[in-house]
């Protein structure tokens, strides 16, 4: 098999909204009337992002689950995909196999693969996702992460930390065990898609969790110019138990603030808003939460912070880490 | 410096054109009234794609032009760009030189660099080329690989070989020397963005010459189903006189016909138009010229190669390499 035949075979559909689809030296696309391009990109290093054990159908279907994130966190309807696959040999089985999880993981949103390229090197993944929003009066009618306004409620779309726990477990990273649905929530996330596309018209800000909670809840805060605080005890999460346990206390918590691969939304909304957000996420199936507020940030004085995050008596948390930095 | 200051200081400016720009999770960006968009991604990794000595200012500016390569041959106008960069360290001063080489690039075509990520791993880098290209009666207004009539004259932009041999002789597997201006055809190439943008109105198809002659040749013979004849010694090149001799004949041979990184464009034109192309690549500055003619496809008798390339008496000369296949 040679590197065209490959691409013929595993990576080649017929794209019915392309004005040129796969096949030609580049794609060419076009928004609807009144639609503008959302373009993201993401790259995933095997034994950076993912481990080399992991199943190629599920490798296959997190590349796109990880691109839709960023397009879900704009509100973003996905619509096209751009796949740069380097990869250590032309393994037919593997190649099969990944492209099974990748077309199930793009026919999930009716997403049409119009170009890419493949090379020869170790094994990693770059996908550039393209989703529309509409644009209203010239501007685009998607979420930003600079919106968030004094006194609106801070809000997650699911459970945190889980992902994370899975990871150190499997890793040997900590001597515990992982339940099933946490090792899921790992290798196999989804992107809140239709979420972010109803919070278009009731969050103020919105960002996704790909690199731990504090970390993005920072973004966040200082584009929109403000302050955050984080009640704990709020946050949703599958290892609260651990928590309590002295052995595994620390590490518990840094799973659920400053580590990645969560991929659920965090976002604010006027409190006025509450019961809508929350029968929204309802009626999505998620068990997210309101977790905190944001506040006014100061300029002067003793709280320079831009994230805090507080106990039940309302007392502050003391952590050190501001989640991944891929260079650390 | 984190990796959030790293983009921050060298690949964040601002995005006049973008509907969001750099520093949200992805950016929204808009073609213009009646204009669609030509998207590309193209992948360089270290030791496959440039040598590790090769000068960090050129590698940036080499990632940019290899990219523009494909829009050019789509006729398209550079507009927008997102990098991908995975990075073994964060070696500041590698990556100003870097930045210093890509911006160089960029801002010849005022390209807006509108989103990217960087993580850690073996030196890769991946961009997303965006163009523009106008659409009339709801077809875009692009070359394509597919309009080669029967009798339409083929043109290549520039020489060809020439980075081929550098590159030969720069890793020792040939015992020569190349010239500066070989050197730098090899690692400074120029995507001949201008000229396929003239092209649009002229040319019945076309593509990048990134994978050597009759692996170009042969995609645009299969895209137009059409047989395609070179003539050997019409090819411009700056190593015609290594094809004579013993020695060298062979591996220069090779060059001409199967090696990449030339980067010049490979177009058929009718012949009525033997003239303005002519006068065109002349005031591109450009030492192209005819090298061949469009011919039927036989799918039965003798002759049922796509590509044939002859020499000065009409002979068929042998010739087995199809050019290059990242994992042959």
């Amino acid at each position: 098999m040679t590197e065209f035949e490959l691409i013929e075979r595993f990576f080649t559909r017929s794209t019915s909204r392309a004005l040129v689809g796969n096949g030609d030296d580049a794609a060419v696309i076009a928004p609807l009337p009144g639609y503008a391009f959302v373009v993201t990109t993401d790259a995933m290093i095997e034994g950076r992002h993912f481990l080399p054990t992991l199943d190629p159908v599920k490798l296959g279907r997190r590349l796109v689950q990880v691109n839709l994130s960023d397009l879900a966190a704009m509100g973003a309807a996905p619509k096209f995909a751009m796949l740069s696959l380097t990869l250590p040999r032309l393994d037919e089985h593997w190649i099969a196999r990944f492209a099974e999880g990748l077309w199930e993981a793009l026919d999930e949103y009716d997403i049409q693969l119009v170009g890419g390229n493949t090379t020869r090197g170790a094994l990693s993944l770059s996908m550039t996702a393209i989703g529309e929003v509409p644009v209203i009066d010239g501007r685009a009618h998607a979420l930003l992460r600079s919106g968030a306004n004094i006194d609106d409620e801070l809000w997650v779309s699911g459970a945190l930390g889980d992902a994370g726990w899975a990871l150190g477990c499997m890793t040997g990273a900590i001597d515990a065990q992982a339940t099933r649905e946490q090792i899921a929530k790992y290798e196999s996330p989804s992107a809140r898609v239709s979420l972010g596309f109803e919070l278009r018209d009731i969050a103020t800000s919105c960002i996704d969790i790909s690199d731990g909670l504090l970390a993005e809840a920072g973004h966040l805060a200082r584009a929109s110019n403000v302050a955050i605080d984080i009640e704990f005890t709020h946050i949703p999460t599958s290892i609260r138990d651990w928590l309590s346990t002295a052995t595994y206390r620390e590490h518990a918590k840094r799973c659920l603030l400053a580590t990645g691969d969560a991929y659920e939304l965090l976002f604010t909304a006027p409190r006025s808003a509450h019961d809508v957000v929350a029968a929204l996420l309802r009626s999505e199936g998620l068990d997210g939460a309101s977790i905190g507020r944001v506040r006014e940030y100061a300029t002067s004085g003793l709280v320079r912070e831009r994230v805090q995050v507080l106990d039940s008596t309302g007392r502050i948390i003391d952590f050190d880490s501001k989640g991944w930095d891929h260079f650390a």
